[in-house]
């Protein structure tokens, strides 16, 4: 870190600080400009809390120098990693590693065994490597359905059978995951638990693939320090999914943070994954959204899809009829092969 | 609700929506306006996913009209309702409900059994009438000082037995709620698990006094709902709490939502407390925000006070030294007077 | 609009309410629902401050249901507009209405004419179609560099001479409009000025193209009423550009609103340009961005280039070599070919 | 600043940073870590453009240390600063500097001379020493009512003979300063104008007070650079003015950030006034939030009040009454008082 002390601090005050830098076993390098000064830290002050710093008298601010995240850093790993989603007649579906996209699709909610079958043929059809579908439903009103549980994991372990679809599903809370993981291929943790730091830990020990998706107001430094929390328990089968972030901008559901991609992919190894259907919230606009993402380097896309989006128990109006997402899986073929990827 | 369509909307297409209105028992009152045709729909809407009207053909958009929360309001309620922390010597410590304004105070984490009791006892003795306390801590960085846990709620509740001042302290998942009911006289529900729908549930359940803080990007609606949760459970001992939401300034930590304060009061019979330490993250803004606090309505502070703030283990820059603290309290008293309070 | 009373609005407010409506020779429909009525007007209530109804005894809140512009929406011009920004061998070079996507570029400010002609004569041999160049300088601080005002617009004017490509700057008041639009070929509102209604008047009365940058904090609905303002005067040259807005988000400088980019197509018949440079804010991540926008249906791009960034007089960061937009534009023209379109 | 090398950055990439810091004649102190190089730069660096720095190879970013505004901060004059409005009876009506909070009432628009002189009177009688009224009116629609223009100016010139109020009244463009400036006491920089930096300069030659809003979503950086626009021309009468900023909360039309007062206090030596009309949007929230001002210390307040508000031409939403304004009066005379301050 660099401590910048306020003009005027006096040499008690400097001297005040550089102690206490050296308390930690750090080596201070103070800067005597004319204005300021400004004290360097040489050495690992991760462990420290930076912010205590602030509270000693003639300090004005903090600038961290060290990224607080190490596993999840490009620097930890040059490469891209990929995580695969699954086994099929002997060859990985993977999302990250390599040109290519993968595809991940289904409804908001299992509603039905059929809706299930019914929706995970459709999209396996159109191009999908992946099903999505929600057996426990995270829902602003507890008056709200609140999905299906252990049944609706049932349905998709049967879809998988019948199509060879990756299963996605999301998993709520600690006690939850062994059940999930039972019958997942992924789980995925949900914008709104993205700092619940129990269930991290608990997917974390688990070491099945997890999908993290960003919460709606966390930095892309708060999204890889949560992967971060996964992979110190030594889970590497980490996605990144960015989901459209909460802004002033309300004519959309959420703001798709396309800039994250490029920039996710610079400072970590992770793959990254789009959700145009929550960044969207608007049906008309995710075909485009999808498209965008592709162009700016997305390994994969989470998409939703309802055989008949207007009956959907809830998110119809972000949902792709399946018509639709075949015409998606078309336009986004041609944007994967303008970047020499295929999907 | 009422259904918004678009300009040039066809007959078809107003009688589809109003035959998907009937089918869910709901009444249509078409209005046909020069440029637009709007549906207004009467009956209890609450259990229908609004947004899926939005994917029939000529929709353009959706107006809720009934709040979806029903117990959290003040149409449910009419009085303010009052929490109780504690009984000492026979009488009720609460927040709310009247005329007076309770302080909670106390360390980011509990660091020793010292310094809780040395804590306890400064901010008894300053006028304090609760002590917060964390023995789990929710940490961005899986490498940050996670707490005391168990030990923690010990030292706490020997505090108590010293000073009679009702103990606060967050739990972080559903598996730590026995564990922490058995310390606290309340349990804190973090900003990050405001929307931590499985824990919710289950401090709903256990019919403890809790204090749920506002999701650092959450409406005051989406706060209100969060509340419902518990209160639906039967666990009417629900206090909202503000601190500070993330907005683009980032030069204080948060940006105090001050407006929350006569807003919540106005939306919600349960009492609100404001938090002005994580409000600002900076501590010589505290006591400013505090005395803000008091004079916008507030029925309580939750306030952080270290020994030695820039010794503290976490959230050093936004710790008041006990001596402040004193400052803060005499300052408050002062504004709750001019407010027809006391503390 | 439509009104929504207070849950237990009494018979005299909503008389009250349904007075007032017909004051303004609007057509109350009132619908009684079981917890609450609501009033839906019909009429053009434009011309009316619909804020004003909530201040009526038992009103709760209004809800709009036109659209505040009109010249602006996609239901005044059903097809796409396209504005000319210069003739060139008797051909119009166009932004919108067909099938291509335009690129202009430049450097943030004309330091020089020997740079402007150099970075000119680069773009151009790149595929650049217009030449953007800051004569007027909007800074954030008065010490830094303002611009060398109408000796820029002279070096413009001559690189254009030279290259043909269309002139874009900024105009940041009324007073300069009639010399810029001496020079220029597209006058510039800046993201500052979007809401400055006196400079909107004026170059709405001038009739030359307007390149109309979002407000960093501006809804899509305040972009489209600052074009009105511009249409009302009968100048329809107006182009919409996308320059990405402030988030809690600091990494980047922005955050880009690709989502705009659809949803404006599908809101105004104005064209759409995208400022990939401002949106990053780093010159790392400008061209998937640019990517991107095109493959969510932008008609143009304006980037930042200049011959060295690193000693560019502003915004370096995010200005792309020569060498990186002569890549940015193979790699465009991919993504331009996958949605059937041409640079 | 502090120029912080990305992980690995070569000797070469090193010496290339620090030659450049010296051909800006700035003196660099390189800090070799284990991780990471920083270089600190030494010397007045405000007129670089620092973001250049970060196109360098091996930089990965910069951090500012000196505080880019001079004659606007706390370290260039100790004491607060105190703006005269007018003068009256030989003593002159001033904000900041004191033990004093000044209020500033009036409507939002000037619609008839009758309205003028009878909201005069009345917000005179309640306790306010400023009048304020709109004569332009910046409205997001071009339909929109623009304002009385010059006559509202006299109708307020003629109110001020009456009341002895100062009148403060919104200058839209540098044409009008003359005009403005002619009536008015203080001429007031709408939000939306905050960096209309044509019209900063105009204001700050004329040499008449001024009350510069906050832009909606300015930081307090760019707030009080936009002061030091001002300052830098030698009109030293700036009051600043919070007036709640933009964020994804939209019950509120704005976020009043409270915190703001106290930061903006201790950062510069310029009165703060806070508007809590505009800030809160609703009526029935404005009196909480006007005594949360001055509990956090704000040395006045601008108030929205209308004879009628259901019935202003604009705002009617957020207008008091003068009966509400007499009892705002009241309550903030009681919390000023428990300030040690008086109205």
């Amino acid at each position: 870190m660099v401590i910048i002390m306020k003009p005027g601090a006096s040499g008690a005050e400097i001297a005040g600080v550089i102690a206490r830098i050296e308390a930690h076993q750090l080596t201070p390098h103070p800067i005597y400009g004319e204005e300021r000064t400004v004290i360097a830290v040489v050495g690992n002050d991760r462990p420290v809390d930076r912010t205590t710093f602030e509270t000693l008298a003639g300090v004005d601010f903090i600038q961290a120098i060290l990224k607080p995240y190490k596993l999840a850093s490009r620097e930890f790993r040059k490469d891209d990693s990929a995580v695969t989603l699954i086994e099929r007649n002997g060859k990985a579906v993977t999302v990250g590693g390599n040109g290519h996209v993968t595809l991940i699709a289904g409804p908001c909610a299992c509603e039905s065994r059929e809706q299930v079958l019914e929706t995970a043929l459709m999209v396996k059809e159109a191009g999908a490597q992946g099903f999505r579908g929600g057996a426990f439903k995270p829902r602003t009103s507890p008056y709200s359905f609140q999905g299906h549980g252990e049944k609706a994991l049932q349905w998709m372990a049967e879809a998988r059978e019948v199509t060879g679809l990756a299963i996605v599903t999301e998993v709520m809370s600690p006690e939850q995951v062994p059940m999930v993981a039972e019958y997942a291929n992924v789980m995925q943790i949900g914008a709104r638990n993205m700092q619940n730091f129990a269930l991290l830990n608990a997917v974390g020990m688990s070491m099945k693939p997890v999908l993290l998706k960003r919460g709606m107001s966390a930095t892309m430094e708060e999204l890889l320090m949560a992967a971060e929390y996964i992979l110190s328990h030594g889970n590497y089968n980490v996605m990144l999914c960015e989901r459209g972030i909460r802004t002033f901008e309300q004519y959309t559901r959420n703001t798709t943070d396309i800039n994250a991609i490029p920039a996710l992919k610079a400072l970590s190894h992770l793959p990254v994954v789009l959700d145009p259907s929550h960044a969207t919230g608007k049906s008309e606009y995710v075909i485009a959204i999808a498209r965008a993402g592709i162009a700016a380097g997305a390994d994969g896309l989470i998409v939703e899809v309802h055989p008949e989006p207007s009956k959907a128990m809830s998110d119809g109006a972000q949902t792709l009829t399946p018509k639709a997402f075949e015409s998606m899986v078309r336009q986004c073929k041609r944007i994967a092969a303008a970047m020499d990827k295929e999907i």
